[in-house]
């Protein structure tokens, strides 16, 4: 039996996201244990409220509370019973099979890599995410936790990319693009260009990938160093509802009725549902130790679930071995 | 009388495109003189098969051809008779007041820099692009010119394109951003840091703008090295098509019958029409000491005479003198 932790301190919406999160992965999954990790009374009180109780759902007490722009490092040096430094622990000492939390992603990541460490042969552990395109969802890695990234590095998020988008997101044969400003290999940063030449000899590198070409899904791993990543990302994230604003103030949309204007938005929204990163579930930070995973602040009751059945799916499938595999 | 050359063997229409765009403003700006420079029977036949003549168009026989993926140091030196370096040559000389084209931008920067130099005081020339928002365009640089950029030079960029945007694209009192990954002065990387420490003390500075915030108007310039604003600009520009292609491959799009998804598509693609370079006028290189502009490769003849268009204000209004002063 697996028994997955929830941070239910973390993210804009706590306790009443990750404790209805819990409920729906513990009403979808009949074997699955889940430890809601914070501070006890809060949960408590949240889950009297929902009315909800079940032998498969436990409480672990850690009261102090890390903030979502809190300094990583002093969070986690200081706050020794967060649900952050609580929970990692725990999962260290193999008494929880995984942790989810949607709160601070840099303490996150740094307790993560203090508590669990690194796999054999991780440079630097990182963290992608889904970016959607015209022919579904792609990934790019990373995404904010490695802001400078020497070329190796670069190739080790393709590979541990490549092994998580197979395995998670049933993506098969997944080819590795690198974002960059032209085609040509010589085209780019100093680090880009040298992961070029370490990549270029691999049958599913695809080569470099231009800012127009994302969306396209002219690569299904999407390797960037975490500055351009996060940039691209949350510019990607902002599509929906900016869309819709220019829409709304363009002169064109004069053309339309109030119900056409209505029924437009609806269907367009629908379609560009996959930007929305509430709906996504999280995605853990590859090449840990363990099987750590982040979510959004925004992460909705919805997205929190999904995050836990993608942890039941990464400890199943046995990424971390796979990955460690994929990099000997 | 200002005499303004346009490159007739730049861009991918060459020579149509060109030729078309010189006629158009020569129709519309009775004041202006207009000298195309390329092969001349290429010109002259592709005038003939337009009819047009006028006294106030002139052709400078220029054999040479700079392709579109030509290295750029290599095309300026061998082509001692291309189009680009008759051109600024002759713009150095001051027998012309400035020089557009749509061809290869890297030997036009080359070029502009080894013929034009740098206005005093400039450490890099730079070329930015409009960005659309939900408040009207607005201004990113650098956005491929230079790749890796000191701190200092990021400055630079932010009060050139500041003077840009206030004469050209009339924006007034323009809000410095630097785009970076989150709001707080110590994200980022190092030279992205440093520039923050350096910028923060002007009246006109903003903050850093995450990518979500782009489109969001949250400042009117947007800084960044060539890497990151090359990615967001060729994503932007990406787009309308993208976001169409999703709609009509999303099941959402059932619920539309087929006229509907014919009004609703255009009424978009005129709403989204900002993001499309062909409609926009070519920018010059800030920094350079002269006027020296750059279209997208697939620009219209419309994109072209808008080019000159903004040539002629550029010069009328000093831009050049006005960088010096606020560099200063």
């Amino acid at each position: 039996m697996l028994n997955i932790a929830i941070d239910a301190a973390g993210g804009d919406h706590y306790p009443h996201h990750p404790v209805q999160g819990a409920i729906q992965a513990l009403k979808e999954r009949a074997e699955l244990h889940i430890t809601l990790i914070g501070p006890e009374k809060l949960i408590q009180d949240e889950l009297d409220k929902q009315h909800y109780t079940s032998e498969r759902l436990h409480i672990i007490d850690a009261p102090d509370i890390v903030g979502m722009d809190e300094a990583p490092a002093v969070a986690v040096k200081t706050k020794r019973n967060s649900s952050i430094v609580v929970g990692l622990g725990l999962h260290a000492q193999g008494k929880l099979d995984a942790f989810f939390s949607a709160g601070n992603t840099g303490a996150l990541l740094a307790a993560s890599m203090f508590i669990l460490g690194k796999l054999p042969g991780v440079l630097r552990p990182t963290i992608g995410s889904i970016y959607p395109s015209v022919e579904g969802n792609k990934f790019m890695l990373d995404v904010g936790a490695n802001i400078e990234v020497k070329p190796e590095a670069l190739v080790q998020f393709g590979i541990m990319g490549k092994v998580f988008a197979e395995n998670i997101l049933n993506i098969t044969s997944p080819r590795l693009g690198l974002m960059n400003v032209g085609e040509e290999p010589e085209k780019g940063r100093e680090a880009v260009r040298q992961a070029y030449q370490l990549l270029k000899t691999r049958p599913d590198f695809v080569g470099n990938i231009e800012g127009r070409d994302v969306m396209q899904a002219k690569a299904d791993i999407y390797i960037c160093d975490g500055f351009v990543g996060n940039l691209l990302l949350k510019l990607g994230e902002s599509i929906p509802e900016n869309v819709l604003q220019i829409l709304y103030s363009s002169p064109a949309s004069k053309k339309l009725g109030e119900q056409e204007m209505q029924l437009f938005k609806n269907v367009l929204l629908e379609a560009l549902a996959p930007f929305d990163y509430q709906l996504v579930g999280g995605v853990p930070f590859l090449g840990v130790n363990g099987v750590s995973m982040v979510g959004h602040g925004g992460s909705s009751p919805l997205a929190i679930k999904n995050s836990v059945l993608n942890a039941e799916k990464f400890i199943r499938l046995d990424v971390n071995e796979q990955i460690k595999n994929a990099l000997a």
